[in-house]
This record gives C-alpha cells, sequence and structure tokens, in this order.
C-alpha cells in the first residue's frame, strides 16, 4: 500500500531527478542513498518524480534519448531498491496540471527572483559555448515550484548548496498564498548530507565533465575507469609517500572501503601501498558493492513493461491530488471552469 | 453549423482578447468591426478567443474582476453581432493543452528574443510605477504562439504595429518545426487597418488613460464624455475657424457621421459650427450607432448562463483539435505518455 494522506504525523516529501543518462556512483552517494533513507523512514511519504520537461531546459534538442533515459532511471532506482510500494514513482510530464500551474505562477514571479537564482547564472556559464538561454531555464524555478506545490510537498531533501533554490520556491508560494489566500503549502529544506564524491580528475563526479564510474557498468569498464583516476601528484611510484587527504581515489574508498579505510591511509602514507594496488582494491570493491545491483538491473531489463507500468501506477495516485491542487488554485484565482 | 476543417480554401483565422474592461468605441472601430468582417467572410474560419491567462500578466492581483470581465466581454461580441454559429468563441483557460504547449514552447525560445519584443520593453516602461515584470509578462509571446499554434491558425489580423509581435510567433514556429519536423503551421499576419481612434485627450483612446467612450454607456454618459473631449486649442469660440485634422471630435465625426463629414469640415473651418454643437451631433450619432448594441446587450444581460453556454460549447468545438496538436508535439519531442 502506498502511504496516504490519512497516516499520522507522516510528511510529504518530493524530490525529481532529471533523466539526462545513466546514474554514476556520485548519484548514488548523493541521492539515492538518501531516497532509500527517506522511504524506509515511516515518518516521510515519499514523491519521487523523473523530471522530464526539467530535462528540456538544457536538453531541448535532444529529446530522442528521452524515451531511454527514462526506462533507465526507472530500472535503475528499482533495481537501486526504490520500491513503489513505499514511494509514489511519477513522471512530471503525467502531471499535465504541473504545466498550468505552472504558467500562473508565473504570472506572480518577478523576473528579478529568477535572474538572481546562483544555479540559473552557473547554468548560464557552463552553457556559454553550446547555446544561448531560453525561457524554460529562467523559469526552471517557478516550474520547480509548480511540482512541489502541486503535490502538496512539505519537505525538499537540499544539500547546503541547494537551499538557496528551494528558497525562491518557498518565496513564490509566499507570495501566492498572500495574493489569493492560504492555498498552498510552503515546502521546507530537508538538509541532507550531500558527501562530494570526486570522479577521475579529482572534480565533482558528473557526467559532463566525463569524469564518472557508471553503476550500471561491468567489471572491465569499472577497473578501467578507477585506473584512470588522477592520485597525489607527489606520488610517483609505490614507495612514495601519498597524501590520501587529496588523492580522488582514497575519497572513493571512504566510501566503498570503510573496513579496510584506516590500512589504507597509514600504507598510503608509508609509501608501502602503490597507487596501481590501491585502484585495484577499489575497483573491487565498487564491483562488489553494485553487484547485486546490477543483477536485478538486469533481470528487470530482460521483463518489458516494467518501467511503463510502474509510471502509470505512480500516475494514478499523484494525479488526483494535482487535480485537487489545481482546482483550490483555479478557485482561489478566479478562474474555475 | 460551425465551419469545419472540410471546407475548401477557407484559412483559419484566429484573434485573442484580453477581458480588462468593457469596450470602448477604439476597441470597436480597432478590432470587433475587423472580427465582423473576418466571420462573414466564407474565405475565413474564425477562432476568437477570451485571453484570460493574457489578462494575468499585467492584472494577476486583480483576479477578482475576472469572471465579470469575462461574461461581459462575452455579452459585449454576441451583442455586436459575433456569431458562434460563424465563429468558434471560447476560452483560453479552457484549453488546458495550451499550458503545456506553451511550457514546451518556452524550451526552445531564447530569452533575447523575448527581452526585444518591443511591447515586452513598453509595458515595463508602463507599469514602471504600479510593479516589476513577472515571468508571464516576459513569457506573453511564448503564450501567445501556442494560442495561435494549437489551434492550428493561419493567420492572424494585425495592425503595422503589431506585425513584430507576430514575427516572433512565426519565429518559436519555425524553430520548433527545425528541431522536431514539420508539426506546426506557421502564421501568417492577416494585415488589417486600425484606425487610430482618438480619446478625450486627443490621445489613442484606451481605458488606461481614462479617455475613452465606452459603448454600454447610457445616452447622458456618452453625452458627457463626448463633452469632455479636446478641441482645437485655436478655437476658443463659434466663429472662430478651426482646424479639423488635429480635432479629436472630428476623428470620431469621421467614423460616426459619414453622411455630414464633408458639411462638419467645412463649417467647422469657417468658423461657422462651435465646437458644442459639434459635440452634441457627435454624441447624438454614437448613441444612435450603438442603439441596437445597447438593446441586445440589455436582452442577453437578463437571461441567465448565455455566456456559459457560450463558452462551453466554444470549448467543445476547440478541444478536440487542441489536444490533437499537442498529442503531434509531444510525439515528435517523444514526450508521448
Amino acid at each position: 500500500m502506498a502511504p496516504t494522506d490519512t497516516a499520522v504525523r507522516t510528511k510529504r516529501v518530493l524530490t525529481g531527478y532529471r533523466p539526462t543518462g545513466p546514474l554514476h556512483v556520485g548519484h548514488w552517494a548523493g541521492n539515492i542513498e538518501n531516497m532509500l533513507r527517506l522511504q524506509a523512514d515511516p515518518g516521510y511519504e515519499c514523491y519521487f518524480f523523473i523530471a522530464d520537461w526539467h530535462m528540456l531546459t538544457t536538453h531541448y534538442d535532444r529529446t530522442d534519448e528521452l524515451p531511454g533515459f527514462i526506462e533507465g532511471l526507472i530500472l535503475d532506482w528499482l533495481a537501486a531498491g526504490l520500491d513503489p510500494e513505499q514511494a509514489v514513482i511519477y513522471r512530471q510530464s503525467d502531471l499535465p496540471e504541473v504545466a498550468e500551474f505552472s504558467l500562473l505562477l508565473g504570472m506572480l514571479t518577478p523576473l528579478g527572483w529568477l535572474e538572481r537564482v546562483p544555479s540559473f547564472k552557473e547554468r548560464l556559464r557552463d552553457m556559454a559555448e553550446r547555446d544561448v538561454a531560453n525561457l524554460g531555464l529562467l523559469g526552471y524555478p517557478v516550474l520547480q515550484t509548480a511540482d512541489i506545490a502541486v503535490v502538496r510537498g512539505e519537505l525538499v531533501p537540499v544539500g547546503e548548496d541547494q537551499v538557496a533554490h528551494l528558497e525562491i520556491s518557498r518565496e513564490i508560494v509566499r507570495r501566492f498564498n498572500r495574493l489569493y489566500g492560504e492555498v498552498l503549502v510552503e515546502p521546507q529544506p530537508l538538509l541532507s548530507e550531500t558527501p562530494l564524491i570526486p570522479g577521475s580528475d579529482g572534480r565533482k563526479m558528473s557526467k559532463s565533465l566525463d569524469n564518472a564510474v557508471w553503476i550500471r557498468d561491468d567489471g572491465d569498464h569499472i577497473r578501467a575507469t578507477v585506473r584512470s583516476f588522477l592520485t597525489d601528484p607527489q606520488k610517483l611510484r609505490r614507495g612514495d609517500p601519498g597524501r590520501p587527504e587529496i588523492c580522488p581515489v582514497f575519497a572513493l574508498h571512504r566510501r566503498f572501503s570503510t573496513a579496510d579505510v584506516e590500512r589504507i591511509d597509514a600504507t598510503c602514507r608509508t609509501g608501502e601501498l602503490g597507487c596501481v594496488d590501491c585502484k585495484t582494491m577499489l575497483a573491487d570493491h565498487v564491483i562488489d558493492a553494485f553487484a547485486g545491483f546490477r543483477e536485478r538491473r538486469e533481470e528487470l531489463a530482460a521483463t518489458p513493461g516494467v518501467a511503463a507500468e510502474i509510471l502509470a501506477a505512480g500516475a494514478v495516485k499523484a494525479r488526483p491530488i494535482a487535480r485537487a491542487t489545481l482546482d483550490a488554485v483555479r478557485d482561489a484565482m478566479h478562474l474555475s471552469r
């Protein structure tokens, strides 16, 4: 049974995911593990959605990849243990109410608020070479507000660096309620630890930086990726003393070699542990950590229609809530049909 | 019978109207007469819609006025002779497909295109004292494009000064078709004469300038408004020679006193015609011109539910077209459900 509104003291938590490609180790540590904790916690009622419209804000010219990415992400989620019996799993574009709600919220959202959002400025910079910014990119926080408020989301898991991004949604909700009455729920941040997982070049692991360890990869690919990681540049060969605190490989050991982490730290520093062996060990642990995931993922992929079924069932649960919110919004704005 | 897609060689014409208040003489001469001509022309299949979402771009904080304005505008249209048997008359917000379509179009519309739209800059200036601009105001042309393209509008009546405003819709449609295939119809401007009707202060007649002659007004109000009109400042009393070409009252005579216009011109110039008599004559003609309108308007207002019925019937006609367009758009963008 999905959690329902009648559950006592549960808070509705919402989190969305842009379907821009397969999961890597950084996603896993930053989001998936957090989502698994949330769905297991009886204090929360979880809404997990695939933000396909948000994907368009930067990838509108690559929509041919979208159906595969959406299906892949759903299978990744399921293989990771996200459970449609414990969480409502749905697709943003299956709630057309979100689009109308977003249009209405945009009517009362000052341009200045949107232009000041740090991630807007950041993305403008990132995409400087590939395209100019579109209206959808500027309007991202408004659509995000509609996503949250349409299902009456109370909590949104965010890292420290994303609090500003949620703050604008809170401001838009407050402005709506001031103008039209207390109709919308103001979401609160649920601060979650988002460990910084470095990629092969030492920068934050990210698809666009081409530095990621992909959890769907087979052992050979994972070994090859781990071998490509930068290490302490002062440790040129075994015997040289290393500095684990600046080494991206050690950062992953912290996560995947918890039983051995102190020994690795010590033997790296003395020089006893060479980088080649150190990376082999890490690759083994990473492969181990995702062996169960890969097996479940393959089973799921062998059964046709799994993702479509999950999304259809999720829409059945989420859509009545979206309809009810939009009806209340239209009434409050004197726009009823 | 409403015109249908099977009619040979008819072109679909679309025009929208923001429900921001009652009609004045400027609207009548600028739009209503044009709409009457279009619906009577067998070459056109007319779609006339109430743009209630567009009203929010500037009046989001006055939505309590909206239901009355919408009903009033429908009754005005009907009393003016717009005919739901000859044109599809509907309300923008009755087509939720428009909101989703607008969201999608916004993903591929460069901010630079929107910031360059002259009416955006103009409105920013106009509203400087009352509010800051919202996302909805910047996104106006995208929503307008969705309005047109969702019903596959081929022609949009515009004045010379509005060609740029339609041009951006044509650009957005072309960009969509380039990215996703030839799905949308590129609308063309239907250049229409929009005579400049001056208000009581000599500037263009407009609600916001508080200089309008309201066609729903009774005779006394119309007389009072016409008496308040500026005239040639060099003609202080009867006997002084006047210059009809700079007189707002004469501009209205051109429209409402067609049989007498040469005599008025001549006797104003000689000084024989004084401004008081000239205005009395104009008021008589304006009152006459709208006598039939006012009578029909009162009859319609006395029958409850007329406007709601018209809108319900219009939605039944327009919505299947909107659904079909949005389905084709979703397919082309790989966003099908």
